[in-house]
């Protein structure tokens, strides 16, 4: 059973090709970029083979995915066939609103209620909507599924995703906490319970996503109970461009003082702030590593707002389940950046997390425990793959149909 | 020892007059309301007497404070022979900036200061000025000194402090969390290790001061290290009609789709949020007992949301300083609304805090312990007064001078 998973973006697709038969195997992948513009490039990978690279105009997501299954099939490069071969198509879809816990054969409805909550993730449904009519206009007979970065969110109690704004804005506008990466929280608490040999519905965990975008989860009993995005992916943790949690107050003295209206100020929270405001030197948590080893003592100082960010969130979300049982780490900083990982995990000895240094200064692939054998809460590295998740997910909606 | 102690807001003063010679005696209180309107009222109440109200035109703070002196000294509701009495004026000052991290006395220079903190509180600077300056007008001999809002939480370490926001914003503005209630946060600190006979410089507390407007401390080796208001007192926890928390990219929706300008911005997260604007019941959590116990679901959940969100930053805290041997409870809510305390403190087992229900429900007069005997982390309630933490700053700097 061979899936193709795709993430359309406004003017990129990313996409995977796996046979999904037995143990996932990943064929293909690649990316579509500059959709619109005057040149693409489409850039596809045969696993185990070289790369191909096109330039050429890319007017639209249908010619853009149109190369792709070009690239598939194609003698040189190509890893399948005939088209016939792909049995079903796996979208990435930002925002499912209050419509979807789970994810989603894409039927009509499906469609419809996809397109009602646009208005809630305005630069990210209309584009992935764009890729399932594509796909549906290239090949109407393979069923299509959405997988949400917001579902695995929806469990959260009243308590958790309510603001306490004036509650008309709810009605009106449903306005609330959805959360993201769900797919990523989601996969990475089940792969550490599968690796640990623990059952997911009686455990607490907090699986922290860092990358450069961030947040963290609570996970009790394998139900997110509350996430620190909340209705925009700009709240919660500082990240590589995001200001995170900020004060209110602080944001409208700066729109008055910089004379910044609603979309100047948008992207002051979205891409002037976070490590790369704050530090000066960039975005990238590997650059303020080499700019804080060097003495640059912002760079420093930004890794540690960071850190004692993710661990106050840590400790919230202790409080919340009473408790914790397992903390874990994924995402490209979450993976790769022992650093933070020790500044966030030292000092937890009050939750019974106690953190091994030398188990993370040499963690390798996939799993990797980073807490002492006494440790009573547990300290985990996992790879995340959403892309897996959106294939798995895919596979067992079709089965079902 | 007699100390005036004077609370200035733009259009009110409120004071108490306190021997401070021994054990603090409360002489007299009272508040100057409606200055500058048509007709003004002192409402004064000479301690054990009764009180005494004046309905006159109150053109400015001097006249308004004039009157206050003039009840002081009256014959029949006064509580002093002559002005010659009072020994020295404590006022309280909403914010001292990064200029002071203690209560200071008036000088020239300490009043320079303050002016310059005026943009950063732009209500509270101004009209606490206009007090010292009346005060310097009318008795011009006696010592006066400042106690801030903001002084106590000079102490948290930068990481805490700083925003990721631009750094040029910092440079510029000043802009960082200050954090406010800091009189209170000591003072009940402080308090409770009197009454628990321990040691401020080696234990970890959670302080908690929960009223119309609310914030929570992390006191750490009696020094503040973290708390939740931040740049303005809208950051942190849901409060009677302030926000707290919230995704600034729900404000800049909200901004948009009900075209409001910044002061409409302001409004909405100050005046029309919190226990008022979700409820829509009230900001006072006594009408939402009420409305909850009759069944009025949305006031049992924002009892909820406000609850969730101490025990979030009490678990934050607890983060923070790697474990918590005391939380505490003091404000009007705090101190007063047992199911509040009740929703915060219990499940709290994974830090050893075992919550006694039976203690909560009947607690008496000042310091009162909530936790079990064996509770390995205490609860207690105190009863807080700023007034006093005033009068006794003030008598304490005056007597160095």
């Amino acid at each position: 059973m061979k899936i193709l998973v795709l993430n359309c973006g406004s003017s990129s697709i990313k996409y995977q090709l796996l046979d999904m038969s037995n143990e996932p195997v990943l064929l293909a992948k690649g990316i579509v970029e500059r959709i619109g513009l005057e040149e693409g490039i489409l850039t596809h990978k045969p696993e185990g083979g070289e790369k191909y690279i096109l330039k050429t105009a890319i007017e639209n997501h249908t010619i853009g995915i149109n190369l792709v299954l070009k690239a598939m099939t194609d003698g040189n490069h190509g890893v399948i066939e005939k088209l016939e071969e792909i049995n079903a198509v796996g979208h990435r879809v930002a925002h499912g609103g209050e419509f979807f816990s789970e994810s989603s054969y894409i039927t009509p409805k499906a469609k419809d209620n996809i397109q009602k909550c646009c208005e809630l993730a305005p630069l990210h449904n209309p584009a992935n909507l764009k890729g399932i009519e594509a796909m549906k206009a290239l090949l109407p007979e393979v069923p299509q599924v959405a997988v949400f970065d917001t579902s695995f969110h929806q469990s959260m109690p009243d308590y958790s995703y309510h603001y306490p704004i004036p509650y008309e804005f709810y009605d009106k506008y449903k306005l609330r906490r959805y959360g993201f990466h769900g797919t990523s929280h989601k996969f990475v608490a089940q792969k550490a319970c599968e690796s640990l040999g623990w059952d997911i519905t009686t455990k607490k965990i907090i699986t922290c996503h860092l990358g450069n975008g961030a947040s963290v989860c609570a996970v009790k009993n394998g139900e997110s109970v509350d996430t620190s995005m909340g209705f925009t992916p700009v709240e919660g943790l500082m990240m590589g461009t995001r200001v995170g949690d900020f004060d209110l107050g602080g944001l409208l003295f700066l729109m008055e003082k910089e004379n910044l209206d609603i979309a100047g100020a948008n992207k002051l929270i979205n891409k002037q702030s976070g490590l790369q405001g704050f530090s000066g030197v960039s975005s990238d948590m590997r650059d303020l590593d080499e700019a804080a080893e060097s003495g640059n003592k912002r760079a420093d100082l930004a890794k540690e707002m960071f850190a004692y960010r993710v661990k106050k969130y840590i400790g919230a979300y202790a409080a919340a389940m009473n408790g914790v049982d397992l903390i874990l780490f994924t995402g490209g900083i979450g993976e790769n950046d022992a650093d933070t990982r020790k500044r966030v995990a030292t000092d937890l000895d009050y939750l019974g997390a106690k953190f091994d240094e030398s188990k993370n200064a040499c963690r390798g692939k996939d799993c990797n425990i980073l807490s002492t054998e006494d440790s009573s809460t547990k300290i985990i590295v996992v790879t995340t793959d959403e892309e897996l998740v959106i294939a798995r997910d895919t596979k067992r909606i079709v089965k079902a149909l």
